[in-house]
């Protein structure tokens, strides 16, 4: 596969008024910026503006900082409150993923990785049980065993200390809780903001919690889901990024369900976080624009 | 279209036990009987055995009420506890569609029933408003308008019951709620039990309830759904016949969603009542099996 | 439903360069436009450049017309080779249906325009079979028997000279072949280049021309479909608007499978003209790009 | 996972008649067969009766060959033309894999197996390129390299002839091509008919031979599909066993079709083979019945 072109990518939401585009759009065309995708959109109920800029490197005559700090200036410009962000499609994107005993996402997201689908480091994977240890390693990636004990509040803190401590020595990108099964504590949903992605294994918001193929199953559901969403104190009531759903019938025991749901839990988790890591997702209140 | 062949449809669900399948067999095959199609369901977890066998009428040297009879003789030999029906494809099924403002279930349903693809008599539509009165009387069928004056108990519960005896009186195989947005009474969901399906418009039980569109835009979905189930008192919670779902995005208004999910609604309505009015939904506790 | 909002589409495409966005959007922006929504792309293999923007009327201080003869100033400094359209939605559609014996496609497309879901006016139905005039006539919409005899080029010729006149008259934005069957002479494909849409009864480019589902059946596939496409002097050949599947089984029939195609079919067809009259497609070569 | 229950399975086709069911259910029951899931099919265009069954082994009084004795007997009874198989899902599948470059599929089937969702021993992983040598040995499985010159019709023919000592010594329940891109030469596809499991990467009939997603792409279909079906000495045009599809965009490059395209072969794939390893797929003609 030959090396993508590098590009930087800006994306920027405001308050919604006339001549945002044309100011954007002037800006990067009187740098001679080349814009190889650009998307809009306008949510009218909240009255804000969104965009996505993706610009060819080459095609500027500065750097991703200077770019950052002239941007900054168009911002200030269009609005008191912005959001926005400039990155470095160079900047390679490391990502620490969490685990458990299930391993078909972490699998999966390895599978993508070792064939360079998903060009990332995965700078550690970190269970709470070791049976993923080995097929971690067979990628060079370093496994971190970190049990987390159930009925012990003191031995679970401390647990989290230390996940806390191995994620963050790699400032990570994205922290993937790929069926990592443990609650995150609000403090650690506050630190990792907007970079913590679950995927929780039924179709939010129906069946909230725990064995949610168990509460499909007693439901009599004709259809099974899985749902990739930003980690929020608020369980399994994050901003969504990615659904999906695969028929069941009443011929599926549970442990069918199971099997046939992790087959989109594999590749709702995996476009979450190609989204992600694109910079393609924008999160507004408790919904996200995915461009 | 040639008129289909006349069967004999036999559904029959009872305690798991090993021979069910061969006494039955045995039962039509000495009778001389060609099975057109036979399905077979175990539910391991309640020991419960379903089946459904469709014999070309014209292949037994008798008629439906002898079948009925012999039938009824197995069934009491397979066990103390059982739950069978034998119906006759040769019997036209009746159909009461119960409808409200929205047209496009019944404008579906009116299409499927004039090209011939759903070959039932439609008795009668019952709208609490007038709007659909013209399209239904263009069909050569009668149109009962029925008004539920919202803040009037006793005006309510004197059109609950005009609504059943306009109903009643053609004892109908199904009575399909089509988007008829009021709450039947325990009563009536009892009286109708295993005969009226409704169309809720969320993929349940996501969004139970009022304006499901709205719950699912704030919630921030990426699909929207419908669920065609049978009506029992417990509000959206009856055992579930079918469910699909459509893609949505941040760039869909709740009126586009709406729209998007009104196609869902119309197929999954329409294969619910076709399942149904031929037998295929055996009901067990809360769930259904779907030959 | 309330009107929507009167708005201004501008469709436009050329050979990329940096600058069009900014050009475009400086000028919208100077006349105080407001963008209500904006797609861009770019197709790197072909090095075309699409845009595609909805104003609000009532933010620009002049209307159609004088945009139009503004934007082509515009489009004539972006490019000596151009595509460009300006057009009003507050210009109402005018939609002509061709159909022959099968009603699915002209009930949904009715359904939809009654309850309004569809805004335009179906000028008329033209059928070369007399069975859906009434259907037609039923919404108060002229409908014209045209014969097509199978075996009489010389009667077939007359016919398509009706058709054309009869379809002509009405100047409409698109002609919609509903199921139509019989294959359009090359002249008429060509006076009417983009704005003819077909809905053929299978995924293209799988199973061209006559009884798709045969074919189907006979190849054994587990998924069926429909395609929406721009009518060509090339069978089944022109840039496709819009595709879907539905999934079939080894017990379905041929019959079977026609009745579960049809719900691909009207939905199909329905997404594609949608977006046509909205400006939402834009051709270029033998393909699309849907905004 | 505990150990399932060991079952025996029947899969028996012949031309249809009364009496068949009851036979084998009679045969089943006298023997005290507890049947766990039985499935029938009869095509009534072909005249030919299918049927699977499912029995624990346990509940009868002998073990397969001589249920496979007297199961003959009753075969031969119910007529000359048969076809029929007894299987015993306590002999462990075995199962070698062919592949050249792409990992995808490899990585998915090697992830469902260490997971063990799919209970197979993976005898071989025989490989054009080396590549995937060390994925396959971290798994603990030998992997061979066997290089298909490309001009060479007698290096090539050498390179079959290795292929085929390697694969037969293993005597597979199934050999699957996972992205193997090489064509068998007829005599291995007589040799291993119904054994060799191909995935193609397009909806057939769609984009037979090589680089469908380059056809797609120049064609502008909306989905992409993928095609699991037995390799025939016919190429692409076996029978098919699964299919599904994936939706693209004017937005996807090729190489975005191929990335989403995998998803689907993967899935596709790990379905026809799960089918096939649980005698679930019945082949007739060019069809296949899926029980």
């Amino acid at each position: 596969m030959p090396a993508p072109e590098r590009r930087f990518v800006i994306t920027f939401g405001c308050p919604d008024r006339t001549g945002i585009v044309a100011r954007i759009a002037s800006f990067l065309a009187d740098a001679g910026g080349w814009i190889v995708e650009a998307a809009y959109h306008t949510d009218p109920d909240r009255g804000w503006f969104f965009t996505r800029q993706e610009v060819r490197a080459d095609s500027l005559p500065f750097g991703v900082d200077e770019l950052r700090a002239r941007f900054g200036d168009i911002a200030r410009e269009l609005g008191a409150v912005t959001d926005w962000r400039v990155t470095d499609t160079g900047e390679r994107r490391r990502v620490v993923i969490l685990v458990s005993k299930e391993s078909h996402c972490l699998y999966d997201l390895l599978g993508r990785v070792a064939s360079g689908e998903l060009d990332v480091d995965v700078s550690a994977v970190i269970g709470n049980h070791a049976g993923l240890a080995d097929i971690t390693k067979a990628h060079g990636i370093p496994f971190h065993h970190v049990p987390f004990p159930t009925a012990d509040p003191e031995g679970r803190q401390a647990a989290f200390a230390q996940l806390r401590q191995l994620v963050d020595r790699h400032d990570p990108h994205a922290v993937v809780l790929a069926r990592f099964m443990q609650v995150l504590p609000p403090e650690l949903c506050a630190d990792w903001a907007g970079r913590a992605l679950n995927i929780h294994h039924s179709f939010l918001p129906s069946f909230v919690g725990a064995r949610p193929y168990h509460q499909a199953h007693r439901r009599g559901v004709k259809l099974v889901g899985a749902t990739c969403h930003y980690v929020t104190a608020d369980l399994d009531a994050g901003p969504i990024i990615e659904q999906d759903v695969i028929r069941v019938s009443h011929g599926d025991s549970i442990g069918d369900m199971v099997r046939k749901g992790r087959d989109i839990e594999k590749v709702v988790l995996a476009r979450g976080l190609r989204w992600h890591l694109e910079d393609r997702v924008l999160v507004h209140g408790n919904q996200t624009v995915i461009f």
